[in-house]
């Protein structure tokens, strides 16, 4: 590929540069039996109880510490199906590319994708390529979608929390946003801070290996661990308090959070999760995330109360009691 | 609602203003159980021969004759899955949104998706909504996959067509890309061009009904006629030889094509099909076409040759015998 060769509006036509781009970068990477078929549609047996989710990104820039929206867009939906306590199994790829998008820039994405990929297990079955002109979109938007099949005897759901379950919390907190927002900004710090992007399917299976009585799983992305947190206690019309001195955070983050007038328990994650588990099961629990890589600095953070039905309530370092609110307004555009 | 509320960044944040749009502008006129629960994943039971697709829209502008991206995004999809033979059943969305976009527009883009969705049958199960600053994206665009199941005993590919099977397409070409560009250049015709933008899984379904000879199925979207063609004719291995005269094309699209300087071989369709059909079948394939309200101006085009592998050639009105490349390079860019 001639090194500044770039993305044109021809690319997305639909004639014989669209067929070129999708062969050659595209397909030609993610190649399995059945994207190879190329019809309109991926076909494919399938049996049992289906999870079904999508999610477009826009995170701005399109690489970062940690990262790029490719990673980024497979992570980010093999783990709203693991979420459902699905084994994620197809995504499919749909690109809206800018004008004058470097081809290298998206060799590295492309690649970036296959990658992740391989390492959740998931295939990429079907794809779309658009092209916009210059100034139509900013660099690449990603949309991956995904097909996960769920094991039987597994029923997670948001709705299902229940009084005197303890919340476990996978690892430090706001990596994802902060190593986006520093990017952005070109701030730096004494210690690098990287997104904690990453598949959690497997992690999730070994929840799922010692317990059948995970009632709720979910990924604090967008909104960050607070906003997770609401919309648990909200679906499940229970009360959730938390300890905030069992919340990891690492140093830079609570250091960038601190440079910026921003709360961690706000910021966006990429490559955690809340497990809200019996309380029976949680020391198992606990223990089977702490010995996965993804899961290693696992700890139980709170616990759900019958009372104060839909409310997020911490216990602060100084021993007071706060409510922790939905986020409202806007925090960090464009962070996923 | 108010008349000049417009989309903001903490739309997209995940915080409580991300909750309300979902709430109040999109779930609520998707309703339904799947939908309602409002996970990370759509789950659902599924048994059977599974067919998923991807589409991006980014179609400018977002209104035009005949639709809008909201009902192109439904059909496209719709659309993909019934070319493989599939009945539609399920459709994700997710909306990437520039700030500042109208709430009105939302709305009314909204209400035409769960129109074409109830004409189509398809349920809305799955969502994500991002939202850009202005200037990083062209109002909106839209992306659906969908899944659907196909019938024991439809076996549906571009690979399939076999020489002496015939060519049926179901109605005049070029009106989608015509109506748009008429539209986005400020053109005005006699007689007005609209889109052709349909949810053809009926038709599909009416064709499948009178045959099990049907080898290939697809709609030609962006490239047009020529482009599909030439798809099967490579899949395929085969050559496709068309009738000019036999193809329709509506008066002012041909005039406005001829304006523009374009050959309607090559613009977008949203709302019709090519089948491609062993000659036994052909005339009970094309009565079953004639007699659905999408397929009442469908026509025998021309037909699979063993000879000149991938390539297709057209006998002119003026008898001549002309080659129909692939479309090269870009002849309407943003069309879907």
């Amino acid at each position: 590929m001639a090194k500044n060769k770039k993305i044109l509006l021809a690319h997305g036509s639909g004639g014989r540069l669209s067929h070129e781009l999708v062969q050659k970068t595209l397909a030609s990477r993610f190649a399995n039996r059945i994207l190879d078929k190329m019809d309109d549609a991926a076909v494919f047996d399938f049996s049992g109880r289906l999870a079904f989710t999508t999610d477009s990104y826009v995170v701005s820039p399109i690489f970062f510490p940690g990262g790029d929206i490719g990673k980024l867009a497979v992570c980010g939906t093999v783990n709203d199906l693991a979420m459902s306590g699905a084994t994620p199994l197809y995504i499919s790829l749909s690109l809206i590319i800018e004008e004058g998008l470097p081809f290298d820039d998206l060799e590295k994405i492309a690649d970036s994708i296959q990658r992740a990929a391989t390492e959740a297990g998931v295939k990429v079955v079907a794809g779309d390529t658009k092209v916009v002109n210059q100034g139509s979109a900013d660099r690449l938007f990603i949309n991956t979608s995904g097909i996960g099949i769920i094991p039987g005897g597994v029923s997670i759901s948001g709705s299902r929390a229940a009084a005197g379950d303890k919340v476990i919390l996978s690892g430090s907190i706001g990596d994802h946003g902060m190593a986006v927002m520093s990017q952005r900004q070109g701030l730096r710090f004494q210690m690098p801070i990287e997104s904690d992007c990453a598949p959690l399917n497997k992690l999730v299976a070994d929840i799922l290996a010692v317990s059948k009585s995970i009632h709720s799983l979910r990924d604090p992305t967008r909104g960050g661990l607070a906003t997770t947190l609401n919309e648990i206690a909200a679906q499940s019309a229970v009360g959730i308090n938390l300890q905030e001195d069992k919340i990891p955070v690492r140093e830079p983050v609570r250091a960038a959070c601190e440079f910026l007038g921003l709360d961690p328990l706000y910021v966006a994650n990429e490559g955690k999760l809340v497990a809200i588990v019996s309380p029976e099961d949680a020391g198992a629990v606990l223990k089977a995330m702490r010995q996965n890589g993804y899961g290693k600095n696992s700890a139980i953070i709170g616990e759900v109360l019958g009372e104060h039905p839909g409310r997020v309530t911490m216990k602060t370092l100084l021993g007071a009691s706060r409510i922790v609110d939905m986020l409202s307004g806007e925090l960090l555009p464009r962070i996923c």
